[in-house]
């Protein structure tokens, strides 16, 4: 796979809930970067934050609304979307992925954590 | 100018604090689009944001991490710098800039603004 298909397979398993699937696209050394807060580093790690943060999501669905893909530098802005009891949450996201080899060395996010946290407790409560 | 010439072009005005001739690089009906808010269209209105931006700040500083230039678009991850007060407030920010013809259209940060008001609130008390 190009690092664009492996990037843009690794989110189709994501929005499948899939996470061993999608962690098997990460190396055992991955960091996961959601800028507003510390790295994640490793792919356990990453299996357990992701685990958690699809938890409370009924379907999910990443848009992406712009890709590029540059040597083995994939970027993206989205739209990811996760169903919350009976709404949608809905997150605008520029992400960068490096990719060596068919797997994802580097997830790094660039995203408003308030719209995710007051968009949550909304549909949440 | 290349687009990446002219979107590096703009940010140096910005940290230079001179508005007018960032504001010059802008098509006279450029969409800002900070994602946490609404877009800001239209050069004189992106020159008040700018300068409401820009006042609190005694030195600005945006170092360019990586930087990709594809076709017309530009992308960057940044560190935006802003002296407040005695402190720097630092703000980690993914951008994307559209040019045509030496002038850019199209400008969109991704960021976490609960980064920069709390960095904001404390710098300045």
């Amino acid at each position: 796979m190009t690092p664009l298909e492996t990037a843009n397979t690794f989110m189709k398993h994501i929005e499948s809930k899939d996470v061993n699937a999608a962690t098997a696209l990460l190396t055992s050394d991955i960091s996961y970067e959601n800028m507003p807060i510390d790295p994640v580093v490793g792919r356990d790690a990453v299996r357990q934050v992701l685990e958690g943060f699809l938890a409370p999501a009924g379907e999910v669905e990443w848009k992406v609304l712009s890709e590029w893909e540059v040597g083995s530098t994939v970027i993206n802005e989205r739209l990811d979307r996760f169903q919350i009891a009976d709404g949608w949450l809905e997150l605008p996201v520029a992400g960068f992925f490096e990719v060596t080899d068919g797997l994802i060395t580097l997830w790094r996010d660039y995203f408003d954590m308030g719209s995710y946290m007051s968009q949550f407790s909304t549909l949440a409560s």
